[in-house]
């Protein structure tokens, strides 16, 4: 189908790599995003943002069956036309459209509208059954040397540069689909494979330059669409990480903003406003009692100078953003999406985002990252949620950083009064303020947490009980790529760079290699096989899929929770003294009433059970049962 | 009216200070309560619990005009009755009761029901508009000597020990009611004032002996009432202290408890169950994974061996409760209740408990405490509120335990990215939690909590920032007695001998006199200047009252907000700074446009202000400013 000419490097570049738009034209310079579309989705409207060389004055045609043009809209800048189509009558086909200067046509281009696979719109996302497993893939595997210099792109590899590129890439998860399937993981969350065309710092993937590519660096978007098809024939979906909020300082856009309300603090590349960066006071959010000045510099500042704040309030903006990552998911498949800085974008904005998407995949998932201890803050931005300013979101799932916060000093700080164990017990309590808590994902740590293991202070023990509490809650767990083998960071402070350091042996070189197992620490092996035995009892286990829980008040330094449904009942356990705890059983007696044997499941041991006077269960040293409960 | 014969002590006590219940009868140890009602309630039944030698047994009869039986209930305990009336009909008058076995009258008494105060239903509760002044009566002014020792009563004055009775009582709160009027309060919350009749540490009030009757340590029930009297002649309303989750152990139900259901923990006096303390772990009450052996550990455990918990759970201890909380404010005619430990009350019963008396008196104030930091724990329990569990309450206010806990720390932490001011105004977001955030009682201190100026570190600025804050802040505002004069106490740990030490000036013997001045140091003057400048220009301050709040995200130390209502617009600004701080005026021009001058309430001295380019408002090192604006 690819019926390609040279427009110029940003054309050919959309073309070159989705393989999506059919173009013909008799002038240069001439994008068209999306790159393509579907027929068939809900909403049958599609804007199309054409960019070229004063092609704001022309007039469009559009050659196709039942398709028609509802409406083209200007910019101040006349090198822009948005055009609105109609397609609820559409079927698949490639349409024709052309751009007139009078009568004569200037430009002349084909737009593919594709056949919508089978299931798309029903597919089911991410949930409590799933395990997601979070990859920064510059950093996970190399598995395509080849493509790890791109003479396009401005930074090249440089492994001893601990916030360079490493070249890890698509390739390289799916080399390692094997190893992830059977570690017992059933979603990737990727860190953004999107163009990152930067000077520099490019790896993390946070700065876009282009919305429909994916960076050369990591592969195409062809080998990213394989990746997911290889992957849900593992069993494994694939979360996109979405940026609404800003894009990379190198964006196309930049060398020609497609209106002047387009990005926050700047006018127009002639006329640049001074910077504002954002407050990072996201309670300015929500706050009733905050000033609107307040608000407006948490939203439309700036994070850094690489990465320009978009205004979603610009209606043009704002349906490109949607589009686009609707794009990605019937595109590649997704599972899911990640969205990142959630709160820093315009909230009527994220309303309509979140829930165009939840429109055309109703069993969709897509969690947000609202990064605070509140979980006021947090319950705010769930859909469901009924908040005291009217604001209605559409978000099925967030980040649930409280939780992971308090679990992280309830595992570390001495057991007293107030601290240890029952933080983590009264934290729960709070859980009445979410709309849907089950649906949040708790973490282990992510690309932006120091390591877990190092947060447990080497402990193995306390890193085994965090695992569990991670995999077991009520929640959708995430974990972050190698903790399974015990990666480390610094414990306090940022400290990207090592946060996000190479997964052993990712590379051709790494004496270590923790996919075969080869070079691996007993400790190492430990907790991977550990992490493994959990996933994988994890995956078949409804208890904690969807069980009811019930949890005791902690006491002395013993925390005890149930997960049950229909017939599956676990008990767990975490005892955080220095000495093995005789558990009296007879406190737990109703919920152990029927039951006379456990499998220990982390050890694959039986025990004894009873509820009788006098019973106990013997915990070990600093130590967590599983138990799944038998009559 | 009264008519009055001996038959027994704890009928004899009732009466002897109550004069409401006329009696007369044929033998010994008859008890009623409540000792007196009224017609034209709300309400239109009334349970009386008679206590008497196997009155179990015997049948009713009753005489009054449209005045009848509706039930009689008996319990395991032969020697109680419980016979519920129906008022719906009756005028006041005195009505006839006798206790029959068979056709012989063996018990006859009559019973008044007196005539409503005009206007008492409708009665206006504590609000915004005012200032609650905290008294812990024993600890206050001693105004009548010769109370201070009882022969009936078992504990004597000791004015050496700080555990001890030190003589204050209600003599002395009348006694002070115009310096009190001159500070500028207009509602006294007065720490129970029930009889306490146990062997020691009786002081404070929370261990109720006689549901009916004032301490006579403090005075009586007539001069409780002609106190309440006075008070509202200056403009003060009297709150009362209402314990329904436990009371002393020398209580007199303890030694021949009405029923097998009265107390948990003990089933009768002859066969005791052993004790459970509470477990202090209130989120058990709302967390939806708690187990019920939990949340009953919570609820149904004693605070300490003298304080038996009450099981509110049972009807008829619910409504003698819901009774006498109603005969209190119809009798000695309150504006307001704030009710002690209010979780640890059965919750079912709180909702009733609460409901019955805002029914009564629609316009009336409660104020629960629930002493916790955590906002969504305290918000639970807030009429309006929509509760996860569907629980409903009727309670209009909480005591702000969150609110006061970080306004200590935001004003005694060194400022950092996330403490200091910051804590307090991100913890004001959490306001949307709330069903009724500016009905919440934010108090500076109260008997439980160490001295405000002590936790200020004896620096009399912040001392002046927290009672502005406190004063300005959209709250009902609570002092404790003493705060004026820079009352001390340790800053650690509890202290409740020395947080409530006597009030200087108290005693005749005093050195020195708060309530005259004499003997006060230069600080403590003007500290007393400072808190009375406020109270009197709160008095009048719709902007204080009800007027919308504008707040500033704290930068470099600097917290700002804005009160307003119609005319009135009043800018507070606190600077923590060792130095002096020129605060930029431009960033609130939103809020200054229109206005040219300022006066300075604390300090009484006037101000230019302007939003203009490089405008500027001087604020003191570690100073606050309370400007009422003006154009």
């Amino acid at each position: 189908m690819l019926n390609k000419l040279t427009f110029g490097i940003f054309f050919t570049a959309s073309l070159l790599l989705t393989s999506g738009a059919d173009a013909v034209s008799l002038q240069s310079h001439l994008k068209i995003e999306p790159i393509s579309w579907w027929a068939g989705m809900h909403n049958p409207r599609l804007q199309l943002m054409l960019h070229g060389d004063k092609i704001g004055s022309l007039k469009v045609d559009i050659e196709g069956d039942d398709v028609t043009i509802l409406e083209t809209k200007r910019t101040d800048n006349p090198n822009y036309l948005f055009i609105t189509l109609n397609l609820a009558d559409a079927k698949a086909q490639t349409l024709a459209l052309s751009l007139l200067d009078d009568q004569k046509v200037k430009y002349r281009f084909n737009y593919s509208l594709h056949e919508r696979a089978k299931g798309s719109a029903m597919r089911q996302g991410f949930s409590n059954k799933d395990v997601i497993y979070l990859i920064t893939p510059d950093r996970f595997v190399n598995g395509d040397l080849s493509n790890d210099n791109q003479i396009e792109m401005l930074e090249q590899i440089d492994r001893n540069d601990k916030d360079g590129r490493h070249g890890g890439d698509i390739q390289g998860i799916e080399n390692s689909l094997d190893y992830l399937e059977k570690l017992g993981v059933t979603q990737l969350w990727i860190n953004p494979l999107l163009e990152n065309n930067q000077q520099k710092y490019s790896y993390h993937g946070y700065s876009t330059t282009d919305h429909y590519r994916i960076d050369p660096r990591f592969g195409s978007n062809e080998t990213y669409k394989e990746l997911v098809k290889k992957a849900n024939d593992k069993g494994i979906g694939i979360i996109q990480d979405i940026i609404v909020n800003h894009i990379g300082s190198n964006h196309w856009w930049m060398q020609d903003l497609p209106s002047s309300t387009w990005i926050n603090g700047i006018h127009t590349s002639q006329d640049k406003q001074p910077i504002n960066y954002t407050s990072h006071r996201r309670t300015t959010v929500q706050d009733p009692y905050a000033v609107s000045e307040d608000h407006s510099e948490f939203v439309d500042g700036w994070f850094v100078d690489t990465m320009p704040d978009l205004n979603q309030t610009d209606p043009l903006l704002a349906t490109y953003l949607i589009q686009n990552s609707i794009w990605w998911v019937e595109y590649a498949n997704l599972s899911g999406i990640r969205e990142d800085t959630y709160s820093y974008a315009d909230k009527a904005f994220l309303s309509d985002w979140s829930k165009a998407i939840m429109t055309e995949y109703p069993n969709f998932n897509i969690v947000g990252e609202e990064w605070t201890a509140n979980p006021i803050t947090v319950s705010y931005w769930q859909a469901g949620k009924v908040n005291r300013d009217g604001y209605i979101s559409y978000l099925p799932s967030l980040m649930d950083f409280p939780l992971y916060e308090v679990m992280l000093k309830a595992l570390t700080q001495a057991e007293s009064w107030d601290k240890g164990f029952i933080s983590l017990y009264e934290m729960m309590a709070n859980d009445v303020i979410y709309a849907n808590p089950s649906n949040l994902v708790l973490f282990e740590g992510n690309h932006d947490t120091n390591r877990l293991y190092s947060l447990m202070n080497e402990d193995l023990n306390l890193f085994k009980m965090a695992m569990t509490y991670t995999l077991t809650s009520n929640r959708i767990p995430q974990l972050f790529y190698g903790t399974e083998v015990l990666m480390t960071s610094p414990k306090e402070g940022r400290h990207d760079g090592e946060v996000r350091s190479d997964f052993p042996g990712g590379w051709p070189t790494d004496k270590i290699n923790a996919l075969t197992g080869r070079g691996l620490t007993e400790k190492q092996r430990e907790a991977q096989g550990f992490v493994k035995t959990l996933l994988n009892f994890r995956k078949n286990s409804a208890a904690i899929h969807k069980g009811s829980l019930k949890h005791y008040v902690p006491i002395d330094g013993v925390y005890v929770y149930f997960r049950s449904f229909n017939d599956e009942t676990l008990m767990v356990v975490m005892n955080k003294n220095d000495k093995p705890v005789q558990l009296t059983s007879k406190r737990f007696k109703a919920q152990l009433d029927g039951f006379n044997r456990a499998t220990e499941i982390l050890t694959d041991t039986q025990i004894a059970i009873s509820s009788a006077e006098g019973a106990s269960i013997t915990v070990p040293t600093r130590g967590v049962l599983l138990l799944s409960l038998t009559d």
